[in-house]
């Protein structure tokens, strides 16, 4: 075998996955054209042989390569080179494939509400997938309910019983693309554009803007030391983040969920719970939910697995009142479901083993050290730049900045020097705005948050070039 | 073994899937109390071999009765009859689980735009889920590209490309939950709440829903020979059907398409090209896209496997010129993609190795058989209560109906026995309305479409109690 293409090594130690590290090499020798059209690419038994890596990780990368056209697979007769055709239609000098996109992901990023996707038990998923496949391949390819796998609802109301204290049928419960297309089910079948919905402000930006793309009214509900106030003027629908507020972190207090509530009886409205990631509390026990203890029939919940479990299934669901049902089911039948089918047996599977559970209970262990790992470091290291509350739960925290730093202005540099943080000032809308950054800790272990904390001390002290005895350029 | 639960045989030649006869056998025993909770099911493996059918499909048959509550699956010791608990805060008599929904599908559909799902080659798609799941499970469940999983955008551009002349770079396109999510993207990135947007009348209704939801507005364009006619009003999208109107059949014209492209030019407007089931043509060579020869660059070619695959997988996609590339780029990163990961993977490896399109030349060859003979049945016996047009094309005809037969009472007393049909009349916004049935043909096999149209026959000659020689009631 050419072992000139071997003139690289695995680094296990780097963030990049062992098979990207080959795609990027093999990319690198490919575009330099020290290997034309034509050249034969190593067999992948023998090639991961070389490298010390499993032959299926070797077969990844070079079906990553057959995808972006450095490469083709002959049946029967390995890989070799390609041409790199540029599409006659594209007269740009825009490089192709996955790349060509900004990058989503900088190296370090302390984003909200990312899992670890690391941390997930792949192996476990595969079997889980490859045994519904073999046993009812149906299943992931033909919807037998516009509501959902019914195995999932059953899944799903047994979570939320155990897990949020909300007493569902599974009939009740409709399975979505994620939490945005639940609040999307909700508006279309109870109010219509025009309306008048409160949002918190600070909130959920995606929400917001699904909210302004159905031709609705945002009125604003800002927040004080029990949680979202009531809005001030008539809405028909009030969207809260009772358990853990976003981004702000917070519980909404007992008395202030009863004046909800009291409210959307006299008022006739609806209250939209959406409970994005309550299933990350790190102290104490879980807080129910509000539409747990809601004897008025008012609350609409909201889940989502993007948080707890995967964004890449784009699943979620929502839980109307009973009485409410028939008139969401109506709205799908005219609409359709976004949900697709093919991850719902699985899941519903993963849940009902246990498994999901298993990987939940280990996934909270791990966050809450990097939780208690950053908030030591920000105590230590960060406290003159401004402070952080603590409120045990969730997926990130907030640290709210001193005046004389602008959020802003610490996003962008932060960004350009390969760290996101998201500047809390943009979860407002109008003014006054929040100045602080909120720090998703779950994506990135101890020691990446070390390095990514490191670059971040030296953009605030960038950002304060005359405090004493610091450099006025720490790059 | 209690062969007292064998008190049923299964018919093969019956609709109903095997499982789903198990199912219907075990629920009414437990239903009727015959048995008890705590007694034992049979174990599969037994029963399987007693019923003449595969292991798997009773493994099936037991699951779907574990998910609607009525047994329960001990670990390593079978499976035993459950109590049906009624949820608490379920006052209402309704019944639980699947059948808790109005039915969906009465016995026969000639539902438009249904592929049938029977002949989809499960094997198959099973090994190739199974194989991805293995492979690179990662895969399924975190999006690499927000755009979509970079090789199925590959095999979608090479399908574009070879099966109607549109040339794209996979980086242009855009995986979508489908064709009407496809449409919400494009109109969330290039115009906003009021805007006029032109739709054909009569159309496709949940794309109508749609915009209208998205607080726009919607001109009607009315259609003629030659397709859709030009709007009479300022519109900043045309959304059309050009390869076969949607639900009349028939292609648009190449002089029309040509006046379309030019008005989209003149106008600063938009073309949406929603190519929904253009592989399925019966005669003659398939007609190009439109987006394949638009030199202007303003036609957005949407398109969707809902209808030529699985509707189950919700998968579609956009490819927008290259242009407007970025644009539609950030509406997704401001509001987040609605296509799984999950289904996308394995999508990519069947059509990659050619399974795609030998199932979809094999389905092409039935739906082109059930399609003639559905066309000669009508022709011989329904020639007094209306004709049709044939267009060679699509799965779907239309039977235009005399004037004496209203299409919504034909739809309602065939519903009544068993038949779906589709008034044409709710195809149309305002008036004047067609009067005929949408027959989609590719849903049923030749014995059901005879059985379905004896129902049709006589619920016509009910309709028209008083023609010469016929009975007053035929049922």
């Amino acid at each position: 075998m050419s072992s000139s293409w071997l003139a690289f090594t695995i680094d296990r130690d780097l963030k990049t996955p062992v098979f990207e590290q080959i795609c990027d090499a093999l990319r690198n020798d490919i575009r330099s054209g020290a290997k034309p059209k034509g050249t034969k690419l190593p067999p992948t038994r023998s090639f991961a042989q070389e490298l010390g890596v499993s032959r299926s990780t070797v077969v990844t990368a070079y079906e990553q390569l057959v995808a972006e056209g450095y490469i083709e697979g002959r049946q029967g007769a390995g890989y070799e080179v390609s041409v790199l055709d540029t599409p006659e239609i594209d007269p740009s000098p825009a490089p192709r494939g996955l790349n060509s996109l900004p990058p989503e992901d900088p190296p370090y990023g302390f984003l909200s509400g990312n899992p670890d996707m690391r941390l997930f038990p792949y192996r476990a998923w595969a079997k889980t997938v490859a045994r519904v496949a073999r046993r009812s391949p149906e299943d992931l390819l033909v919807s037998q309910s516009l509501q959902g796998y019914p195995a999932l609802r059953t899944a799903i109301a047994d979570h939320v019983r155990e897990w949020r204290g909300v007493t569902a049928a599974p009939e009740q419960i409709f399975v979505t693309a994620g939490s945005i297309e639940g609040l999307e089910l909700c508006l279309r079948t109870l109010s219509r554009a025009g309306d008048p919905i409160a949002l918190e402000n600070p909130g959920y930006l995606p929400m917001r803007r699904q909210v302004q793309a159905m031709g609705m009214r945002t009125v604003d509900m800002a927040l004080d030391a029990q949680g979202a106030c009531l809005p001030r003027e008539d809405a028909t629908f009030a969207v809260l983040t009772p358990s853990h507020q976003y981004p702000l972190g917070g519980t909404m207090s007992a008395t202030r969920r009863q004046d909800f509530l009291r409210w959307a009886s006299d008022t006739e409205s609806w209250i939209v719970e959406d409970d994005y990631d309550s299933e990350f509390r790190f102290s104490g026990r879980p807080i129910p939910a509000m539409a747990g203890f809601d004897r008025l029939n008012r609350t609409i919940y909201v889940g989502s697995f993007s948080k707890v479990f995967s964004s890449g299934l784009r699943l979620g669901y929502v839980i109307p009142p009973l009485a409410l049902r028939d008139k969401f089911a109506q709205t799908l039948r005219h609409f359709g479901s976004k949900a697709s089918a093919t991850p719902q047996p699985p899941l519903a599977e993963f849940m009902q083993s246990g498994e999901f559970y298993r990987h939940l209970r280990r996934v909270r262990r791990h966050y809450g050290r990097r939780r208690a790992f950053l908030l030591e470091r920000l105590a230590q290291d960060f406290s003159d730049v401004g402070e952080v509350v603590d409120y045990q739960a969730g997926m990130q925290i907030v640290l709210h900045l001193k005046p004389d730093l602008d959020d802003r202005h610490v996003e962008t540099e932060a960004a350009r020097h390969g760290v996101t943080v998201q500047a809390l000032s943009q979860y407002y809308a109008g003014t006054p705005k929040g100045n602080g950054l909120v720090l998703g800790y779950c994506g990135m272990d101890e020691t990446e948050t070390t390095d990514a904390l490191s670059i971040l001390r030296r953009v605030f002290d960038a950002a304060r070039p005359k405090e004493k005895g610091r450099q006025s350029d720490p790059f």
